[in-house]
């Protein structure tokens, strides 16, 4: 399985936000919207062995599984409204008991430190960082783990956390790229090198 | 300079959409406006050397400049508002003679044949095709054009005008990708292979 993390540094954890002002009033949630798709979408296709993980604030993580999700569009609004809907479900989310507000759609109260230890068992976790070696020189680890932060640099104490989990840093680019063009880039990598893709 | 063409064939060449309803009402306007933000966007920058050419239904063309653009947000909204904007002022463009709505926007009375034979003068024409070489084989060109279509395929006609230009056959990907991922890659490869980048 390929996983990939997304820390939403601004990003709702209530309902209460419009559609139409996603990059505003929604906290940059249009950031989040895009490397939703670009983790599960294919064209006409979705890639069922991949799992999202969006923490909203460190405060609740939405998960979305290739495997069951539906209903699933590739454009900002409708996977915005699948995240308003999650949070709308939140207060069936109690203790570590998940809110399941739609196929391959869950809500659990948990912040990044806790998403990520979970999110990497058995999996190796990988650290994307502008100085880190070329992607290409990797072989393809098996069961990726991906952390990304949106429109915002990793807090130090985010960075730390990171550092105690990561097996491997490593660059995808020369330029700056935006967090779905680096999960883009990411899926490619995997994709031409060989590994088992879904 | 990197340039894409992309086909928009039931994109609108009025401005009378909302932009609440990309996908449907706008008949996949929010493939398109991914398709400009992935080309010309990176994180908090712009890639000044790369032009976008939008064909929306062989009738009119929208042009994004990299080196002169302003206010090209990463969202689908704000990019769809740009799109707009530029038809609302289709009655400008005359004959040959382009209106240009914003900075570095510009809408011209052209469909594919047209924008085709004139971003290719100069280009190597690339082809996106599933069953190409794959794009790592081949050296990077020199001014790529690449030309991709919606979420619809080419049609006879279109994929017989291509052939005559493309140089180039390649894959990017074992996967169908979505166009605004296709562009990413492309970029990528690029961006990667040490090309220079803008």
């Amino acid at each position: 399985m390929r996983q990939f993390i997304v820390l939403g540094h601004e990003a709702p954890t209530d309902p209460d936000f419009s559609l139409d002002a996603l990059p505003s009033e929604a906290g940059r949630l249009d950031v989040l919207c895009r490397c939703v798709t670009a983790a599960l979408l294919l064209s006409h296709g979705i890639r069922t062995g991949v799992r999202v993980h969006l923490v909203l604030q460190d405060e609740v993580t939405i998960r979305f599984d290739g495997e069951t999700v539906r209903n699933l569009n590739p454009d900002e609004r409708s996977t915005a409204a699948l995240v308003r809907t999650a949070l709308e479900a939140k207060d069936e989310a109690i203790g570590h008991q998940p809110a399941t507000p739609a196929p391959g759609v869950s809500l659990r109260r948990m912040g990044f430190e806790e998403t990520l230890g979970s999110a990497a068992e058995g999996s190796t976790v990988v650290q994307l960082h502008a100085e880190g070696d070329p992607i290409t020189d990797l072989d393809p680890p098996s069961d990726p783990l991906f952390v990304l932060s949106d429109h915002r640099n990793f807090t130090d104490a985010e960075a730390a956390l990171l550092d105690g989990y990561a097996n491997h840093r490593v660059s995808l680019s020369p330029e700056r790229l935006h967090g779905d063009q680096a999960i883009t880039v990411a899926h490619n990598y995997l994709d031409t090198a060989g590994y088992d893709h879904y």
